[in-house]
């Protein structure tokens, strides 16, 4: 008898090239997966919401997995955290039934990314970009208006991607908040392409400098090419914060891993 | 024509074995030497107030060295801050006389050690001790007393300590204070033998704990015995928080570094 479990799992990304396994670098699957299979004394394969990049963190990253241990949900996190390094953390395990997927059922996620001024802080550099320049926020406000909605976003994704990925994809909401030292801004939609993020946070920082215009961005965003946007904003300052699968627990989980974090990436 | 510098620079100490060049690891020292010498163009060997052990950080260590380049105080900074790796920044540069020395004539010091209970926190593990047991903070209060004063402190420093150095120190005081999510032990003194913070701190975290008794603690100063003390917290939660050389300048400039910090490590 198997057992198909979910779990939440948050992550310092500082130390790893991203979530996916790959031959020659330290990933995170890769760590988690071998943690398992050392547990299990057979190989495990897990399946995450969605991959994040080298250097990007997560509160609360979902994967998936089978197991014919019976073990239950206190104990399926206290196994699995003894095993792995302190950087990478089990919030919460959940016995679930065989049909939950951990990408295929997830219906929205948040991603935040973070922004500080504070240059000379070496502690820091690992968990926000640094923007030496004053931003106009007020006016990223404005020009983040052209992101929400369903729109194909193939202007803001790597040029790489699959050119047979659908690249429609919908924002519900995108706040600008200004808290004590940096600035968070917090992505909620159904997906998000590869880069996606990253791409609009960097062309919202931009246009906070004045050197792009609201009416370019809706232009390059209207333009679908996958060459129009030079804009990425790097890696450290990414978050995935929350993945939702609709139910009602979703509020509580998160905010669970979300109030574990340090009040600076809150 | 040779100026002597005095900088003060912070650290993120955990991707460093400590300070001091050492030649199979990487240091803070080695680091900023080689980038003087790069520089200068010439070998460049600096001194700081003291060394710090691997994994600890800094908010604002002080070190000297002299040099014929005729920069001022700002330039300093830039050209060398743009030669060094982000987790090392120089907060401030100083042209300072021929006699200063940043060992000889420091004349107190503040270190802080930050403890959590966030065990499954992953983004606070390289900057605070992780302490899953509730601790009785007004018990090491109370305990905290008798470190204060000056006092031969051979128990709370490495065996491996030179024999001929002086062990006697004197503690002006030692706060504990309940932050947001951790817990901050603040040493302010004249000066600290090696590991003799971390001695210090982690024998209150365990009379927080009821594992010793005040009068315990006073035996063991008392002892003069450089084995009878076991306990050493770990270095990832140990800030060199500022150096003081008595001037009255010394409270904006430490509040400068200070006040660049995240608010979960401040």
């Amino acid at each position: 008898m198997t057992q198909r479990i979910k779990m939440i799992c948050s992550y310092d990304g500082s130390a790893y090239r991203g979530w996916q396994r790959q031959s020659n670098a330290n990933s995170i699957q890769a760590v988690i997966e071998d943690a398992l299979s050392t547990m299990h004394k057979h190989p495990i394969r897990i399946t995450a919401s969605g991959r994040t990049d080298a250097y990007v963190h997560a509160i609360a990253q979902v994967f998936h997995f089978d197991s014919e241990k019976e073990l239950d949900e206190y104990h399926w996190c206290a196994a699995l955290n003894s095993m792995l390094p302190k950087d990478i953390r089990i919030q919460k395990a959940e016995l679930t039934d065989a049909g939950f997927h951990a990408r295929f059922n997830a219906v929205a996620k948040r991603y935040d990314y973070l922004i500080t001024n504070r240059i000379h802080d070496p502690f820091v550099q690992k968990y926000m970009a640094l923007e030496r320049e004053t931003l106009d926020v007020a006016y990223m406000r404005e020009c983040a208006e052209v992101f929400l909605g369903t729109h194909d976003f193939t202007s803001f994704t790597s040029a790489k991607i699959d050119a047979r990925k659908p690249r429609v994809k919908t924002i519900y909401s995108l706040d600008i908040k200004e808290e004590d030292g940096f600035l968070r801004m917090s992505f909620v939609g159904n997906g998000f392409l590869r880069y996606m993020v990253r791409m609009m946070a960097q062309t919202l920082i931009e246009a906070g400098k004045h050197r792009i215009a609201k009416a370019q961005i809706k232009e390059m965003l209207e333009r679908r090419d996958k060459h129009v946007c030079r804009y990425k904003a790097e890696a450290q300052g990414l978050y995935l914060v929350w993945v939702s699968y609709g139910g009602k627990e979703d509020e509580s989980e998160l905010s669970y891993a979300y109030h574990t974090l340090p009040s600076c990436v809150r």
